[in-house]
């Protein structure tokens, strides 16, 4: 997998990571990705209500990064859908992590059925 | 471990982990107190520059959200000195995985002599 720069500020491989995926919405929108999520309207529905302009903004990042393609929708092709690239998808460990320590600190979560992927 | 309350907002324990750690410095300050940093001058020198006005907001988060601790400083009890609590010690997979993910990843990054703990 090809490596993506980075302005290097630091050396630290977590410091790396983050500058590319340490925001919470960006988080957010890459596990719908993972859960097979497609389009706008879908990723507007998620319980946390992201707002428009961040979802927007988000979307473009990861598009930018390299960890999701934007294509035409095949049931409409005046919207678009996005799907995850092989980088985006090498996240889901992380995002793994993130869950099994949510599940195992934060009171009253749950495990999503789609979540067992 | 007892478990942190949360305002219910999603029940996914990814966005409840998120409303906890889902910020790019508290994570970093995170990653300095499992290499045994302790004291507020020693997270100044970290290679990302972190401000001190955004250091102290995030070391009180850790501690009122039961993850890190505040104690007198032994060699100056003027001062004070931060501990991971064992709930905070508990973030540190999710801290390995985005390392992993940061070295597979992003260019120029290298594996610090600490993290091999």
């Amino acid at each position: 997998m090809e490596k993506i720069s980075k302005d290097q500020r630091s050396p630290c491989p977590i410091a790396g990571a983050l500058d590319i995926i340490g925001d919470r919405w960006t988080l957010l929108v890459i596990r719908d990705l993972l859960w097979d999520k497609q389009r706008f309207d879908d990723f507007l529905k998620a319980p946390e209500g992201i707002a428009t302009n961040i979802l927007s903004q988000r979307l473009r990042w990861l598009v930018e990064n390299g960890l999701a393609e934007r294509t035409p929708d095949p049931e409409d092709g005046r919207k678009v859908i996005y799907n995850l690239t092989e980088r985006g998808k090498s996240l889901r460990p992380l995002l793994k992590s993130i869950a099994k320590w949510g599940l195992e600190s934060i009171e009253d979560v749950y495990i999503h059925p789609d979540y067992s992927k």
